[in-house]
């Protein structure tokens, strides 16, 4: 998961995109880098940490120009390491700096054919510095000769990235003084989307990957990039649009709806928020018709994601809908003492329950989706010490089996509680009186409401129906290999000695 | 507004404390600090900015010691500066360190006052320091001779601070070597209690501003401190409780139900959360009472603070609750470009409107109060162009009138939007088609509902009367010349020019 | 005025590396940079400051691999911006990067044409960043299709940089995975030289500006480059030479022998010690010759680097040497308070008189130049006040009257206070009782006895007779614009501003 | 050793002192701190590092105000911890800050009466804070109910601290609002002067442990304090003094003649520079005494400090004096890799020896003094592997065969080479042909020439006769053991741990 987003504007857009960048901070916590245009210049920030942390004002200062992309990062634990922080730069040919969103799963053999062919170095295992030499490569193919590309030598190389690049991905590059290109996946699993504010000096167009940056910075959501699709909005305002691919389908990644992005987008025609709604809505009525006779008392969120379902669920059971659980706000950090060892922090260092709301109740906790089982387990637990009489869970998402291959940082399938599992053997793994999964079906519908001609969402995670990037067999094998727990301890261990201090080319602090 | 909290432990209490002050970081982001004692050495670290920027690795490292007190400050624009973290400490007699929250209203007399009587020189204009050396003074007065103060000769020197400060006051201190002391003003306006955990070592003990500090890290809370009593808890884990006061009286400040503490707190035996609830009753109560024939359609709150008054109001109106604004949770920062002018965060950059939840409906937005007002008329604003038909708001407290002397940081009289107007007047400038205040009684009786006993809250803001510190007409007029925006803004630049530096002796950085 | 090094080692280089900076820390405190290269990897630390505060342990800890190249900046005022580290990065082919010491007399010229020809991007004003794209695409010219450059492949490309490039230059280069490159322009005007190491696990080579560098390090210096010359060491271990240019001829910079090199180190095997002995009597003889009836009676050299001719001088003229100057090791920096103007650090913090050297006596102050003149008649000052009854100068070089443009930050012509003035002249100016010059012919005589078989040295300083880069008055003009102390002051303040965060594609700190 | 001024002005003190702290630098590169007084508040800057690192723009700007003092720190590994740095701070009576250079041989004893007496709370093992406290106790008796405490009240508590401390100290401190207070003890062994400057608004002063700060920044010099002697000059520039100790005697440490002080200062008005000309002449002249027919070619010095004396032997010995040793000026660090062990950076890297000067000659090195050893024998081998055919040695001061107890780091007895030892058995220890110690009444009467007055200088680390603080051989064994380089391994590694990050109440960083 990662976050990106570009503005093409009529005065400095440094301010402009930091802000975007923090809107969409959910999409990443890990890194953050904003590079801008001015002239023949470009100016690059970006470092390990979040937005408030990476930017200061000498930063600032130096981002000049009215053109600019930006990115926030998630470690996404799939097939790349997560040691660089983007935006990504080459000089040949124009200056490209791209970031992207997204996972491309044939990698690797990109990035050897690149040298191959091309004598390019990658000096990363980030996918997004292949994403980058391809289209660069592409484009350079295609330039030959121009001093500036034009929109279809750009879009013929996105059609090039296309036949090349296997995987999810949304992307916003920029070719130094020109403009700013954004491109889907030709199966549009990573959203990505486009808006423009109308100013005295003419309009500025801005790119996202979700809707809500836009409109937090007043910019008129224009509508979403279709898969396969790029933008090229040149330094001058000029837009320019076109379908790079032949055969492009849009299925998009069904998780966006349930957790990743921010209820108050606008993804794909489908409010999130009203997505929520009406998976409450079909979670309500599986317990209706499959519970009929239920004994719950009261329906309470675990903060913040399902309180959108939950409440609605409440309304269409007819039930109390009450905040049992208050959230800290702030989050401290566990520190290793000479001699010690790092205590994991608890569940209930986030959480806090009111006993009033539980004391002799039969409660329903509504979460958005269950991953590992975890932090649902000592949940329950706290509120049975809380007094609750019987704790029912309900799921908003189905059961989640399957590792994820699109830029979603999820564990391998054998630390997925519902991995092999029945209803029945997860409910007793978490301790619940009772477990209640959204079908999947319901799911899709919730979110197909929104807009009916979406014939099929990415569900992989739940059906293991891998729709993009060839995935086999042998893939999910090394999948596992890499992404279990001990394999990521020793990555984290490696990392703390490393002590967060990356220093290569791309990231030289 | 500050958070204290103070442990005697068997083992090192930096990462209690540190946990226990990010619990209690809503009462004031701008400061922080830790003293530990390890023996008759002290280790202090204490700084600008939140607690999870001013601890880092280093730091805790060096905080050893199984004793130790800490501290988080909201600038008190009242009568000090807000320019010193606390805790502060003075060598003589034993070496003493001291946090607080609260404010002295006779502070310079009494800075002056240990000049000449001890020579004490006071070092910054924080009222802390001047705390910290009378109590120094009075124990310094009673402990002649002795090389460990008894626990009598602590209360006693408590007992005199009692007679010398005036104001509001919920102080921890610990005496090097020796142990930790709590005391409480007495009236007890503001907040502090004390809790244990039995461990196989024996029992620890732990002092907080808010109860909420005391679960989140398995403490049981035994009791509040009364007003005017004194706890000591020596190093060896001996509690000594004593009445320092002759009349003392209970009248605690109102507002820390209304906004200031966590609703998962109980002060002074009412849970805020309940507290919080039955606002919100009543409210509605007056509602019916006042406005039979409203047409409401949907009750929304302003997150975060309000949400359980909103739900419960909307139970009892038997009208729909809906999550209608979504916060940003991550907020930035506005650079200031050379050459540019500060361009103020609006409301939008915290707040998005769902447009689903207004359009075409009459909205009743639910806040816990109106200060300036400001923020308010953006917010109805916000949802008028989210296409709200009728925008009403209620006020979980009444119109707030009167400055605040006790301590929480509220702007100057003439600042406050119900300073000297009506409601109707108030409801035009937000912008409002009606407003609704909660009425004082209302407001006291739910709270007097969860601690009959009280007889007497300090609601100065709601009614202009003072019940301690001799507050006059002079002392307000002052107050407002201190406090009005102008003051502030000269203020605000000093500070800008030292851009965060606070060297001096006690944040020696 | 720069320092490079490169290293092919047996074992990490990052110490050897970073020593070698320290030793050559006297030709450029304004930047540091290290590049090491592990296996396919890459790692980078560079940033402005002096070595020590440059390289902290988190980043040496990242510098990993067998071999690697660094660099020590010296501002050059000359026809570049101050504003970028070494070394720079390309990605295309191989990965290439590259660290200089010199100036490109044509990198304007050179820069449209890559972008011309080739599309690719410069984002800095680095002359640097020039030479490693002229040299990328000359190779990757070569290199099509052949995934190892052969060492007859590289060479071919410096021929080409050779014919492309105008100016001095001494380069070293890594090709990642491959060797290290180190190449010298075809006058042989800055210096570079390589040694050898012989270790358990065979040898290693580096290649450094000065020999002084290989001797702190145990290498032992094989030769110098010749000019025109290039040296490819590949990561085996194995040594390629060849003259890549058809009429080489060495014309050496003269001041290295004057002031720039350390004493120390052998350039073009010419001991500068022994060269700067030489000055010194080439100067005492001058001195007998022309003033036989001096009263001059004790020698005093001006610290640091004059003390070698002194002592000399006084030697021949059977005088006292006396070390009358003490010199401040410690610079501290003058603060700028607000509201304050910048006060000049006069060369009173800078060097202290012992009376007793001077009071009463004829004193012969020398230095090895006489540049702005302004230090100088500081000097004469303080040896007056300490008592000296004459005071007279001599310059171990001779009158520097035109501006350097072959890398070495000199004022414009305007401000060398020799520029069309008469030795008379300036001894006025410097208020010296007289003034003694070096005859350029003694000095060339002085260096030429180190080495015979240099005919011509670059003396453009002192004759203004430019060998290599076709300068003609366009270009000086040119020159005196941007160097005089008015373009100096602007630049000056844009830096300011910027506060010395460079963040742009090659310094992204 | 340490450094330490004070300065009473007419405008702010902060860049004066600054600049002070850079000229006294070489008497500490460990620690550096100022504190500045404006009206009745205190100002403090102050941290481990050279003067260059710890003071920042941000901090000078808030040290404000006409009146202030500085302190640099050299580790006294004597009987304190090297854990703080200076000024420290009391704010009872009057606020007051201290610093000072020397070593309190009672501060233990000290310390634990301070506390039974007065309670006063000393909270890190620096002598300071215990010579503060007393000092702070004895004015605060004297001072009680003055609000302005009188000259005749301070110079009477100078008066008891004589009573009271043993040892060596050289203090200046400062009373918050009143003035600058600068004291000698009773034997003056640790030197201090002070100095006047008369400006337009009238004259100031400034108290320096040095003349050359004095002169540096244009200062005069008045005279040295005599032993036992206080110097308090008040905020409106009146200056007192007053001889406070009955029998007071000036027994000066000859070390500052031999090596500590800077040759261009004049110490109990003994010039150091002349003092240095003189132990050169006598050392000659032990030469010519004892080895008439020496065949010494060269005098060498080992740089700095040895030029002095070195020249003039020459001089004396109608021999060639030749600089055969380049220092390096800058020096790095050797960084320790993961698994690897600290290597010891060699003198090598820090010396480089020029062949010319060595070649086929019989040189005599000359350094100030001997201590340990192991660098005289590392430079002896270079001589020799630069070709000498003989190398003989002399030290300008006789063998150092004892610790130092007054401030001077110096390791333990056990570990100087001369400790039991013969000149003959050190000859051959450090690998000279020859080697030639000055005689104890040479250096005494070298430097009793400036100064006739001074009967008995303080030799104790070459006589082992303490004069001052009843050093008896418990206190010297108790030495022992904690110099030891066993003992200081342990230190070391514990201060590793700490990393540099002294957290306590006088540096909380």
């Amino acid at each position: 998961m990662c976050g990106i987003v570009g503005i093409v504007g009529h005065s400095y857009v440094n301010q402009a995109i930091y802000d975007a960048l923090t809107v969409l901070q959910h999409r990443g916590q890990d890194a953050a880098g904003i590079v801008t245009c001015d002239g023949d210049r470009l100016f690059l920030r970006k470092d390990n940490g979040m937005v408030r942390d990476v930017f200061r004002n000498r930063h600032m200062r130096r981002l000049v120009g009215n053109m600019g992309i930006g990115h926030v990062r998630y470690p996404t634990a799939g097939s790349s390491s997560s040691a660089e922080a983007q935006p990504f730069y080459v000089n040949s040919p124009y200056g490209i700096t791209l970031a992207h969103n997204g996972n491309l799963t044939n990698s690797e053999v990109l990035a050897e054919h690149l040298y191959r062919s091309d004598l390019r170095h990658i000096n990363t295992t980030s996918d997004s510095e292949v994403l980058l030499n391809v289209f660069a490569h592409e484009l350079h193919e295609r330039g030959k000769g121009k001093l500036r590309p034009e929109p279809d030598d750009i879009f013929d190389a996105v059609a090039a990235v296309h036949r090349r690049a296997e995987g999810a991905y949304a992307v916003v590059a920029m070719i130094t003084g020109y403009g700013i290109l954004a491109f889907r996946d030709p199966r549009g699993i990573r959203p990505v989307c486009f808006g423009r504010k109308d100013t005295e000096h003419g309009p500025e167009y801005m790119v996202s990957s979700e809707s809500v940056a836009l409109s937090s910075l007043g910019f008129h959501l224009e509508r979403d990039l279709a898969p396969g699709e790029a933008i090229y909005i040149t330094d001058g305002g000029e837009v320019h649009t076109r379908q790079c691919y032949d055969q492009p389908e849009l299925n998009p990644c069904i998780f966006e709806q349930v957790y990743l992005a921010r209820p108050d987008s606008i993804i794909d025609d489908i409010s999130v928020y009203k997505a929520r709604l009406r998976m409450g809505e079909k979670l309500a009525e599986k317990i209706e018709r499959e519970w009929p006779d239920h004994d719950i008392d009261v329906v309470i969120p675990i903060p913040d994601t399902s309180r959108t379902s939950a409440l609605q669920m409440a309304n269409r059971l007819n039930l109390k809908y009450r905040e049992g659980f208050i959230k800290n706000r702030y989050i401290g950090r566990t520190f290793i003492m000479p001699g010690q060892q790092q205590r994991r922090k608890s569940v209930r260092q986030k959480l806090n329950a009111i006993e009033l709301e539980f004391s002799g109740k039969n409660v329903l906790l509504v979460d958005d989706s269950i991953v590992r089982g975890t932090t649902c387990h000592e949940i329950i637990q706290m509120a049975r010490e809380a007094g609750a009489r019987k704790v029912y869970f309900a799921s908003a998402a189905p059961a989640v089996k399957f590792p994820n291959v699109y830029g979603i940082d999820m564990p391998a399938a054998s630390e997925l509680i519902a991995h092999g599992r029945t209803t029945e053997e997860v409910c007793q793994l978490i301790g619940a009186d009772k477990l209640v999964y959204q079908d999947l079906e319901d799911l899709v519908s919730a979110c197909q409401e929104g807009n009916p001609e979406i014939r099929e969402f990415d569900c992989s995670v739940f059906n293991g129906h891998y729709l993009a990037g060839n995935i086999d067999q042998n893939y999910l094998d090394d999948l596992e290999a890499r992404r279990s727990d001990g394999a990521k301890k020793n990555r984290e261990k490696s990392r703390a000695l490393a002590d967060n201090e990356v220093i290569d080319l791309h990231n030289s602090n």
